[in-house]
């Protein structure tokens, strides 16, 4: 037996990678290249990814270069996206064409598009003539859509092909792909027709034309579509594979379910990145202005907004000077309706997520959202009068009429926090980055507005 | 050519969803059942658990009823897991046991392990007698384990065999499986030796014993180890499938890539639902009661944290009495300081995803954070400077005291932002869950701090 059986016990592998760690940077101080080639020699390429994702910017670069070109290949896809273009600045154009030459030609137009012009030029000139006709129509293709993720080789046969043939094709291109999920049926002017399973080549008689092994469901897409699109057609359909055709259903490539895995992750984190106001994915290794002017949009709206609160809030200068007690609470009823109305609004984002057809359920959301809040108002009010009718000295009809104005705003910021995201949607606006914003500082504005009324109403 | 080529253009899926759902759900008035069910019968199964996922709760199980037993085993797996369970206790045992008998094991037991028990076991004891004790081992495991995810079925082969024994096991089996990644190659003892890819068996001469063909890497986990962690480990080694053997190294279930796409989804999610305190995974058919207790404990947080900033103003009522200005600036010191704290944790938290030996960089990453927060303070004063110095008649003295104040505050809430995930980490506790509410209101309580602490200290 010559596999290496590999236990992944979670917590083993990164204890050994924190050792590591602090191994591998002590070898590069040493300059312990061969040291450092046996340690790599013995892990997969996503852990020797995740060592050089983790080490300091000039250990990163040291110890990639001590990579052949193989392994080399195998380790780029998994490298940290923003490392991964600093490390290729420091190579020379033929080193990166050697590794360019290793990647399948997804992750190779991802490497070139991140190259100053002149360097990718240069790279472009020195690969494989095929895979660099092949990067330079892929890269044509905005990288969030299937066109930016779909891979330009795949295993095909003509239509007039049996079943051995198709069986020769998969041996001659084994050694290419890791995986073969399906070998794609074309016709002689390369218009897709059907796919068949890898499983169907050994369960039909050699001789058999391919079309008895055609699948029976053809799910394609075509290149423009947005990946976060192309995650839901394939979680949807359980799908391993897709292919991706022309308007003229001609066949450019295929995605595969690894690369959507990852596109499923990043664009999950960034819906709860886009609720705090970062209006863009950060990385650790961007500059301070970079996170800086990334954070600042957010704020900016913040300070403005609660401009306006300081403006309601000076209208009501009278009452607060005759009732200083008031301004005690302002706190409260800004926290409660901020939440409530955050509460609403992430759960209805989360809800609609891709899925338009939810929105005719808009009124229906509401009208749950506003039982949920007329209970939640109740409790939180009945909590707040037995603590101030307790904590501060103060008259039970204050208490009363600050209780009936958390409610008031617990309502309030609950329709806000369902309407928000709901119209943002049907304008067309993204509801996960603007509903932060809008509905936070308006929550704000209102909350104010309706306690210092009821208040100014009612006390004086 | 007898497929159904399904182009998905995604807008035109939406498109008819909409559609069909009122026509479905007239029909379903009508009782026409022959027609829903022609309807049905050109769509993918995925089309009608979505389907069946937006009707109302009686016309979805008036619909699903009406399917046969074994489209209504593809639906299954791809229904809301609230509805699955509610429809399920709409239906008689038999067809219950009927409908289980179709599935794969692993949905097999998330479709019992709901059923009220006496129901459980009446199904339990009709369906397949092979199956049951599939069903019963799997039971045992929690759900968000990889024991409860895995599927006890898969394709393997004795040590001993052949490549050719091995393509006639995927031939005996091509039915039972959408998908063949691997076969598994077991000892005697069904001690787990390797895995051996499908395009393996068309290269490798038929007489060549099987582990001729086997895979270098082998990664295999145990059943106790969580969901999440699963993914992860799927993810990294970008794994279609993994096999799950027990601490003797006997194989007991495999899970497939599809069943961990879903869970980087529902977890992805979970973190800005546990971010906004919604302590669990809220769905739409929950009931009001169900709702409201959800989101309770963080408006209980919020609640009794901002009675610590009411007593802390309260504590200043001389100076708010004084200087009554100092009250309208309430809002913007809370909300920057809110919102600068939220958007240090979130990428605290998203850094630290699942990846313990980032906590090493705690430091680094504070220290990053602080810079961030100092630019950002002096921006926000300049502003906050300007527009209070033209749109408020005060004095000079006093706009700057403020600015200073919101500095100082934004500068903290950072300082608060980033260390509170890793405290929380460090000690074994979710941060996602926890940092909202403990950030959010400890910034409220020493922005109000230090707010008044500098108003008190320059000013009176």
């Amino acid at each position: 037996m010559n596999n290496k059986n590999k236990h992944i016990n979670v917590k083993d592998v990164i204890q050994v990678d924190n050792e590591l760690l602090d191994n591998i940077s002590q070898l590069v101080d040493q300059q312990a290249n061969a040291s450092i080639k046996t340690i790599f020699a013995n892990l997969h390429s996503a852990d020797i990814a995740e060592i050089i994702n983790h080490l300091k910017f000039n250990d990163a670069v040291y110890t990639f270069k001590l990579l052949d070109n193989e392994t080399a290949g195998e380790v780029v896809p998994e490298l940290d996206e923003n490392l991964r273009e600093k490390i290729f600045l420091e190579l020379e154009p033929k080193k990166i064409a050697a590794i360019v030459d290793e990647l399948e030609t997804d992750d190779a137009t991802d490497v070139v598009s991140d190259l100053p012009d002149e360097i990718a030029e240069k790279v472009l000139e020195k690969i494989d003539p095929e895979d660099s006709e092949d990067v330079k129509e892929l890269l044509q293709y905005d990288e969030e859509t299937a066109g930016g993720l779909m891979n330009s080789d795949f295993v095909f046969v003509n239509e007039n092909a049996t079943i051995a043939d198709a069986i020769e094709e998969v041996r001659k291109n084994a050694d290419e792909f890791e995986h073969i999920y399906f070998i794609y049926v074309l016709t002689n002017n390369e218009k897709l027709i059907g796919q068949v399973l890898l499983k169907s080549l050994l369960t039909n008689p050699p001789s058999a034309n391919i079309k008895t092994a055609v699948e029976e469901d053809l799910i394609y897409i075509t290149p423009e579509i947005d990946q976060e699109k192309v995650a839901d057609i394939m979680d949807k359909y359980d799908l391993v594979a897709i292919p991706v055709v022309d308007k003229n259903k001609r066949m450019l490539g295929r995605i595969t379910i690894d690369d959507i895995v990852d596109v499923i992750q990043d664009e999950a984190s960034e819906d709860l990145q886009k609720f705090a106001g970062l209006s863009d994915d950060e990385e650790f290794t961007d500059s301070t202005f970079k996170v800086s002017g990334n954070r600042l949009p957010w704020l900016a709206v913040s300070l403005f907004g609660e401009m306006i609160s300081a403006v309601v809030l000076s209208s009501y200068q009278a009452s607060i000077e005759k009732i200083i007690v008031t301004s005690f609470f302002i706190p409260i009823v800004m926290a409660l309706g901020g939440s409530s109305g955050n509460q609403a609004a992430i759960v209805t984002i989360q809800a609609m997520g891709s899925d338009t057809v939810r929105l005719k359920d808009g009124l229906r959301r509401l009208f749950k959202e506003l039982r949920v809040a007329f209970l939640n108002g109740i409790v939180a009010s009945f909590v707040l009068f037995t603590l101030v009718y307790f904590l501060f000295n103060i008259e039970v009809k204050f208490a009363l009429i600050l209780c009936l104005s958390l409610f008031i705003i617990m309502i309030t910021a609950s329709i806000i926090g369902t309407t928000v995201p709901i119209l943002l949607k049907k304008f067309g606006a993204d509801p996960a980055i603007a509903t932060g914003p809008i509905s936070q500082t308006s929550n704000d504005i209102l909350g104010l507005l309706i306690y210092f009324s009821i208040v100014t109403l009612f006390l004086l």
